[in-house]
């Protein structure tokens, strides 16, 4: 039985490479950035969008695929934004996969600058599915606890920047975002690292910057 | 490739459902009650645990399996409340099985009133799986937002209990008990909510009793 399941589970993560890989092909082709956002629910995924489509506006054009278990709440949260948004609902499965991008990419207006995929909310499961992104961030909220890298680590080995999150709360509570850098960092040195709020602002511009840099690398051909 | 993983899939569960069964059985006859915690990491499982230990010291004895990918952080924190506490950790896999929890029962003494399972911090895949308790809670943090039941209902069907936990952080946050509440009741009509705080008290005396009179049902054998 173990054995059996191994197996499968492979070919799926086989499958899903190729499938990934057509998809990174297709974007830069197209001078796209893919973004895969990974956290647990409500680390501020959603919100760190909103606050992107603020902040982008009138200068460069996103689109964002929603990935969640049920509803079309996320989506419909991005396109009262004006942005163009998709909503995956996987109906029980704990994470997005390429394929299922795939299905929606076609429809992706050609002249976007930034695609993003919010992930389906879960710290662990979507870790293993590359879906075809340039750039993964990993998020962590502050009310989450600064001892999460290390009892989640392949989120954070697998991402390029941490996101911590919820900035704006930390009076009220004992996370210490060096701590939290710093675990992560163990587990991944290269780790870009951002403590944002999208309330207060913090950070968003660092972010947004280091963006804007990615999308430019990869449109020279640097990426 | 889909029928075949949803045949394995089916097994599994088959299986896991029979080791289920028998934790079951065995933890009614010994006549301790069995309690799995489901969330998402960081809303406050362990921290509610500590609290319990501290509320039941002198009158219940508690003892707890942790669930974690890695770590022994969580049972160190159980340990140090003079608690006995066992960790699994499952390397990588996002949820507890009943075996896992079938391997260090035997370990578990035999006047031990309450188990508490401590699953793997995950608000999706651990709601498939039964893994012999006799109440199940689910714990959402304000912090999460209010939307959450919607989007996860299989975590709030499954369970006998909402705990709304960080209800001290509801003054910094949109969060809407009521909202959060109802949305899960729509879902699944029968659940009981509480809403807590570990850190001022709030609601714990209640969420005890509850699990009291549980305790006292079980050894009724009205459970």
């Amino acid at each position: 039985m173990t054995t059996k399941t191994i197996t499968v589970v492979r070919d799926l993560l086989a499958t899903n490479k190729q499938a990934a890989a057509a998809i990174r092909a297709e974007l830069r082709a197209r001078g796209i950035l893919g973004v895969n956002l990974l956290s647990s629910p409500g680390s501020g995924k959603t919100t760190l969008l909103e606050a992107l489509a603020d902040r982008f506006r009138g200068r460069y054009r996103l689109a964002v695929i929603e990935g969640d278990i049920e509803t079309e709440r996320d989506a419909e949260r991005i396109r009262a934004k004006g942005v163009p948004a998709w909503q995956i609902t996987t109906g029980g499965a704990c994470h997005l996969e390429a394929k299922m991008i795939g299905k929606v990419i076609g429809g992706v207006p050609a002249e976007i600058d930034f695609l993003f995929i919010e992930n389906v909310g879960n710290l662990v499961c979507p870790a293993s599915y590359d879906l075809g992104e340039d750039i993964r961030l990993v998020l962590l909220s502050a009310p989450e606890g600064d001892d999460k890298p290390a009892k989640y680590p392949q989120a954070f080995l697998s991402a390029d920047a941490l996101v911590l999150t919820k900035s704006d709360l930390l009076p009220y509570l004992p996370f210490d975002p060096r701590k939290a850098a710093d675990e992560a960092l163990a587990i991944k040195g290269t780790l870009r690292v951002f403590k944002i709020s999208a309330i207060s602002g913090e950070g968003l511009d660092e972010l947004a910057a280091y963006l804007v840099e990615a999308l430019e690398r990869l449109r020279s051909g640097r990426a």
